[in-house]
């Protein structure tokens, strides 16, 4: 991070995050979102759900004096729910109901005893623990039923929100966006840089062999993605370096993009503004490519659907793949990815058509088709383009990788 | 965890940790590995690579007084690689270079300089820092070229590994084998039930009506779950606790597993043990069901494929959902979510089928039919189920609650 950029902690309470029964999200979502917005994370602290543990924890992290400190967790109805009071502890405040979270909490829960035909009164009983807050701190309006807390320790902001990960998001979301507002946040420029094709190995050279003092860098790799981020204060200086950086990998490296946009950002905003439809065919990913296409709101405009034809009987009665061509190339080949791509792009009436047909793993590799081998196909106005991929890693490794280079392989295909 | 289970806390170090470019994995393999040993662990703090922040991080892991303090991170050539450092510094004993480190370094820079065509005397120059350890404290062999760092604080036994995580795994794998020797670990038996279709409101009260004190209880709610963990150690008292514990579970809200298997686990069982297949119709999560049937290796023992209609011409080209049925009803209805199993499970021959048609927002919300409403559909030899699920959260949630909720709609459809 630049010289200067504010500071954050975050603490993350709950055994569940700690016993191996929850992967972590919302820490690492709130330190990405952190870093974007020009703050530097000094500590991360997930911690059981202990009252002195939990105290010692907060205590740490505002020892460190950070302009920020984000909780998660610990807000619900039960006895393992610590956080108000733990916050209470460190303020040196006690526990009080506070009017504003009363009224979330008795709205929210009308709500939820109304969907899940509860008793409301009883419902509300167990949830009106949530309404306490420290003394002297502030409601934040609750994404679930529990409210969240704002509150401050010398210089340090503090916001509490509970750990369901929606809630935690969609509360943060909201709290950063009342900081914009205040201009809490630095004026840093944030440039990312995205290359397929190739490894860190060949990317990070480039950069080192550039004077990069002004700026800070960060290499990430995954999913056969390499992604730059160049971060810097908006002066003319560390511009020129950021620019040369960024020249400097055009001319050495397959960068597809420098403005942040991702392979799935660019395909969206191509098919969207071209009128153009996209269908799938997908067997060894059984999904996952429709899947992510349809994370994105609004992917209805040009995402029409798919045939998930993981049997080869559905890959015949579904996309016209020949029997024969199956008989005689294998589900695994180039021959079967492009007739699948061809015949989704039949059956759904598509302007293009992508399809994936592998090898992901642990079983079913030979010699000739390895664990990892996937074929790609992808059907449009002007042809069929057939891909031959070998990707590293365990099955959810290969499937992930596959969709990636999938999306790429339409991307070189598309007009613009 | 059960009262006198040994307790240990875990400290990272890495600003890319904390950044948002890399999601950790130590933390949570170690925090997993762990917990099924009987450990509990009682925090897992990640830091920044700045010397103050590590120091102090250690310094309060410390003083939690865990029989365990497991470090990752921070053992490579680099400038910002300061564990030796900060572990010296919190135990009061200066670095030294050990014998035993040195022959480690030596060994394994000689393999790598060969392997990769380097000078080694120029190779050995930068790693030789890795031999320097806090005075007192002994090498673990290392999986790369850095050694490990084992040492002792009072009551605590102290491990550090380097942040790479086959190293990381790979080191803490034969320390906790050798912990294991010594009976470091507890007998702990660990209970898992799990619930679907009440709240965690639900099954709170249950738990907290009962004697829990010679178990640990974790009560974790997520994609339209809850799970209770019960931890004991092997005696009959214990044991009796957690009986008497699931027992009332089970007569006091839908418990569908009391042996630890999800209902991913129990359909993949009961498919493949009654020689049945399933097909999928996905509408609003677009391949999300698929995918995650067929993130399960072998799953083309039973999955045969699906369709994915997102487009309502899809619906009725793949899946023969009548065009006067979908004016008349919206794609959006049980009517429809009906004829889409039947059409998947007659064009797919599949002894099932699921359908999914719902509305996963942000967008397309009506007050009739709100963001969050999705019908499910379940087609099979006894005829056809329709349920309409009202899920909470963002896209993401409601596409991920309903492919659950589908999966335990089939699950009370099969035979057994």
């Amino acid at each position: 991070m630049p010289p200067g950029a504010p500071r954050a902690a975050v603490v993350l309470s709950g055994n569940e995050l700690l016993d191996g029964r929850t992967r972590d999200t919302n820490g690492a979502f709130v330190c990405d979102d952190l870093s974007r917005r020009g703050v530097k994370v000094t500590e991360l602290l997930t911690v059981a759900d202990d009252r002195g543990r939990l105290d010692a924890a907060l205590r740490h992290a505002l020892g460190g004096e950070p302009d920020l400190l984000v909780v998660g967790g610990g807000l619900g109805t039960t006895h393992d729910d610590l956080t108000a009071e733990c916050l209470a502890d460190v303020l040196g405040v006690p526990l009080e109901e506070d009017p504003d979270a009363l009224a979330f909490v008795e709205e929210r829960v009308r709500a939820v005893a109304e969907r899940r035909h509860l008793d409301y009164r009883e419902t509300f009983g167990l949830a009106r623990r949530q309404a306490k807050l420290p003394a002297g701190s502030t409601a934040v309006p609750p994404a679930g039923v529990a409210p969240g807390i704002a509150a401050r320790s010398g210089r340090t902001r503090i916001f509490a929100y509970p750990g369901v990960p929606y809630e935690f998001r969609q509360m943060w979301l909201e709290t950063a966006a009342a900081l914009e507002q205040e201009a809490f946040f630095p004026d840093v420029a944030v440039r990312v840089v995205r290359v397929f094709g190739v490894g860190e190995l060949q990317v990070g050279p480039i950069l080192d062999a550039l004077p990069h003092e002004l700026v800070e860098l960060g290499i990430n790799v995954g999913g056969g993605e390499v992604t730059v981020r160049i971060r810097h204060r908006r002066d003319a200086a560390a511009l020129a370096q950021a620019d040369a950086l960024v020249a400097a990998l055009e001319a050495g490296v397959p960068v597809y993009s420098v403005d942040g946009r991702t392979v799935d950002d660019l395909i969206a905003d191509e098919l969207r503004g071209g009128g153009l439809t996209l269908a799938v065919a997908e067997s060894c990913t059984g999904g996952l490519l429709g899947a992510r296409l349809t994370a994105r709101p609004g992917s209805s405009d040009y995402f029409v659907g798919g045939v998930i034809s993981y049997a080869d009987q559905a890959k015949m009665d579904l996309l016209d793949v020949p029997p024969g061509m199956l008989a005689q190339y294998g589900a695994v080949s180039g021959e079967v990815a492009g007739a699948m791509a061809e015949g989704a792009r039949g059956a759904l009436h598509s302007d293009y058509a992508l399809s994936l047909t592998g090898v992901a793993g642990p079983d079913g590799g030979t010699a000739e088709k390895p664990v990892g081998l996937v074929y790609l196909g992808c059907a449009g106005p002007e042809g069929t383009r057939v891909r031959k991929g070998s990707y590293p890693g365990d099955r959810d490794s290969v499937r992930t990788f596959a969709a990636t280079a999938a999306l790429h392989l339409l991307r070189t295909a598309l007009p613009s």
